[in-house]
């Protein structure tokens, strides 16, 4: 069976692909006729060299991504995998000759096709009279003993355009650009090592790997590499490719040593998570500064692509300063990335920590008597959420994953915990917060986050204040918070309907000479009456909003935990009244 | 059994993914202790306002490759596909604000455990008395009856992230940055498909598709979409897809007319090759053009992924010019594109193909005469290539594909093709050059290219004069260009053998007095012999090379046809003379 693209059609792949990235990128033109892409502003660069280069797609964003201002002129794109026409590339070096270029530097990717096509346009071209030159990129470091045909052209292939767009863009002569640009492409090396293989549109995938296998050193067609690995941890298999590319015993390896200074590419062969590809840019940087390598720059992202090949491939070259200028100097091409133009090695990637707030005495600090009360009240809650811990579960477990009551139970462990280990802060606020915090870690869920809130929220009004009024103005702040962050309203069939049943009652508390039992005992009651009647609620909130209405006939059992909760401080302040 | 991964370890994975993302980007540093990285120019933002933004990682580049001058002050990440730690998201908000901004705004994808968990930290840093504000993005267009919980966030928080900190950088308070933002945010939609699920590391994919279907409508954590479809061209799916997200019978559409301008986003949701990305872009800016909407800007690569899903998202951000001037406002962000400051709708994306040159008459340009002795010997070339097909055929099957017989039988029938459209150019350069372009385009292979390569370099010579030396002039330049393009040298086991064997008598040629005759003899029967030798030579280029030497009993097929084409023109000189 063949792969699963999204495409128009097996044959337009490569001429829609292209249109795609000039249609997106208004600084580019498609040459009528010819799959040929090339800066719209072509008219401004008379009198300066161009640089073409291309050769089959599938290597998006490889070439055309990296035409523009200070890189290339233009690009040449063949069928998948395949180098592009002779006619299209002589086309491309008349048209950038026509608009009175000085003279045109083809950068071309070392494959028999790409080198012997791009070398017979040029011919051609130098037969019209066009100055014409050409370097051939081979940056692989796969092959320890080299083919006479040389070493591939891979990734590497875009820091030569950039090298190449900057020497350009600053004027230099088309013979000066070719030296130069020849010396620094021989100081670079490219290893790639990919999970598994790609597929060409139409076709099936090149190789098969099994699921403990890896495939290095493999080229960018979908050609099997030239080693087959166990899966191992990404330090292990960084380590193996450094070693391989930079082995003097390799032929073709790059002599990177301690105290070289690189820029370091890591390249996502395609269908590789940028997560992974983080944590191999993480490795690399790593035990590149572990063996006392400089890196001076490291650009990760997807720059030369086998389709969707889900592999990486890293490039070093060896830099000195001059040619980090040309690396750091401007483009717009659009898939240069923002690279800082500062050293990778020798910064300081460890900011301190900030410095958490000191707790400053409020204004209503009180003394022991208060807080004894409060380590009641708490212990109570404690222990009637542990009791019911099996019958929350047993509720749960009709709407939601059957784990309520455990994770009542968790945060009333947690408290009982923290009350063992000194005593509580005397301030009603202080407290609240502490238990904020106690919560948001150690009770987990939505639960956890939803009481975190309320409680940090609720602890505001009572900072000043600790009357009865501050404590019906504690309860409303939680309930906002609740309802802002949680999405939920009252109805939802949700601990939300409890809570502001009983806030509702409390309000009493702000009016001059309220009682506090009477209206906390009316707020307990109104609680689990609305606790109870979730029973007949659909769920607009929460995992049991999936459910439907009709299997829902047990209550909430968050509205039931939190009504508990309010029982349960009633009747501890009621003992203590007695 | 779980995915294969390219990691330290399961459980580390957004530790290393982010320390990567940070030690390759030397303007961020992480915040000791916390999954947070933060711009390392930080204390540089006095009296500014601070962006953070973040939720789980596996979104890569999202969050953390958008900080930088002009978009976020820092991101918070969780692990893969989990929202960050409330303590975390403190210490961040404590971070920017212990470096003197003034005010920072959350910027948080609408999922609950994000909402919650940076409700709860804002909530804490309120009670420190930092300024702290929120807005929760939910650009999903996926949903056409809207949950309770809100539309979700996807790729375009990616834009928010531009515009606030466009604003940011531009010195606008945090009152006024959140209620431009919360409007801009609402102006928005996205909307997924993909080819397939994607794995969390540790866990297996999580949802499974046909080979024959298409997921639509998908969240960014491996979540299944709302409707699932047959693979159809991208034109139909991009259809069904700017269908669906501008309808206003959806509840979640965003209201792009005719006469609507946008910005447009192609985000590859992870594994999609960028060929597919670049056709999907391609069908979506033709698409909206044909429905009269203006795209202003298109974005495309990799900005919000959902690890290796290889699908795209599409978001489309309805604009008007002071807009556009925030998302065209510079970024030093690692991840934002260089996006080109002019409208996509309007640009001429097609430039005329460069003029071809006129054939000007040369210095030697004969009468009929010479044409007519040309013409005879092409055509007894012809005539013996054709003979041989399947000589050379069988020859090519020991070594090659056995196609070498079939690639010279096409040349000779293009070759007899064209001697009857008209007559053949007089002045032999110019016929070297056509019978060169014509072996291009219709021989095909490495042969064809090669013939053309030599032919075009041997035409050069005879330009000026067609004497003896000019002859054996044009052998050089054919020879030098050969080996130049093909890396093969003599001994190689190629058709270069046996002109290379010819070309060293016909350089006699140059000597003064020198016979036509005997010297070209010489060239044939050395070339034969050369031929013949070929038979002991072990391969060193062409597809012989990856073959065994022991295996090569017969001569080289290549090598042989080109014996055989001199012998055929030394025949039809001497009948001539005759």
């Amino acid at each position: 069976m063949t792969s699963k693209k999204l495409v128009n059609s097996v044959e337009g792949c490569a001429d829609d692909a292209l249109a795609g990235l000039v249609a997106c990128n208004p600084d580019l033109q498609l040459l009528q006729g010819h799959r040929v892409a090339l800066r719209s502003d072509l008219d401004s660069l008379k009198g300066r060299v161009a640089l073409l280069s291309g050769g089959g797609s599938g290597h998006e964003p490889a070439h055309a991504g990296f035409i523009g201002k200070g890189m290339l002129t233009g690009v040449i794109a063949g069928a998948v995998f395949a180098s592009p026409a002779v006619g299209s590339i002589l086309a491309a070096i008349r048209a950038v000759a026509q608009a009175g270029t000085a003279g045109t530097l083809l950068i071309v990717k070392n494959y028999t096709g790409d080198r012997l096509n791009f070398g017979v346009a040029m011919e051609q071209a130098r037969v019209e009279g066009i100055a014409v030159e050409m370097v051939v990129i081979g940056d692989d470091s796969a092959f320890t003993v080299l083919k006479k045909a040389g070493r591939r052209g891979l990734c590497g292939t875009v820091l030569i355009h950039k090298v190449a767009g900057a020497l350009a863009e600053a004027g230099m002569g088309l013979e000066e650009i070719t030296k130069r640009v020849s010396v620094i492409a021989k100081a670079m090396g490219t290893l790639g090592v990919s999970l598994s293989s790609c597929s060409v549109p139409g076709s099936k995938p090149t190789f098969q790997l099994a699921a403990d296998e890896v495939e290095l050193g493999l080229g960018i067609h979908g050609e099997a590499g030239v080693h087959r690995i166990k899966m191992a941890p990404v330090d292990q298999i960084v380590t193996l490719m450094l070693d391989h590319m930079t082995s003097a015993s390799n032929a073709s390896h790059v002599p990177v040593q301690p105290g070289s200074s690189v820029v370091l590419m890591v390249n996502n062969l395609g269908g590789l998570s940028f997560l992974e590809l983080g944590i191999i840019a993480d490795a690399t940087v790593r035990l590149l500064e572990g063996r006392g390598v400089k890196v001076a720059r490291a650009l990760v992202g997807t720059f030369m692509s086998a389709l969707e090949m889900p592999g990486v491939s890293l490039t070093l070259l060896l830099v000195d300063e001059p040619l980090l200028k040309l690396i750091d100097a401007e483009t717009s091409a659009v898939a240069w990335p923002n690279v800082a133009k500062i050293s990778v090695t020798g910064q300081k990637r460890i900011r301190a920590a900030p410095t958490e707030p000191q707790e400053v005495p409020e204004a209503t600090a009180a003394g022991g008597e208060a807080s004894k009360q409060m380590v009641l009240v708490l212990e109570r809650v404690c222990t009637t959420l542990l009791g019911l811990e099996e019958h929350l579960n047993a509720l749960d477990r009709a709407a939601g994953d059957g784990d309520c009551g455990t994770t009542h139970s968790r945060a009333a462990k947690a408290i009982q915990d923290w009350l063992k280990e000194g005593p509580a802060p005397a301030s009603p606020s202080q407290l609240l917060s502490r238990l904020s915090v106690l919560l948001l870690e150690r009770m987990g869920g939505s639960s956890g986050a939803l009481y975190g809130l309320f409680l940090t929220a609720a602890a505001q009004p009572l900072k000043a204040k600790t009357d009865l009024p501050a404590w019906s103005a504690a309860m409303d702040a939680g309930l906002e918070a609740m309802q802002k962050y949680g999405k939920a309203a009252p109805g939802d069939r949700t601990m939300l309907d409890s809570l502001w049943a009983a806030g509702q009652e409390l309000k009493a508390w702000k009016n001059p000479g309220a009682n506090l039992f009477s209206v906390l005992t009316k707020a307990v009651k109104s609680a689990e009456a609305a606790a109870e009647a979730t029973k007949n609620m659909e769920a607009g909130a929460g995992r049991a909003s999936y459910i439907s209405s009709s299997r829902l006939e047990q209550p909430d059992p968050g509205a039931v935990a939190a009504a508990a909760i309010l029982r349960a401080i009633l009747e501890v302040l009621q003992i203590q009244r007695a």
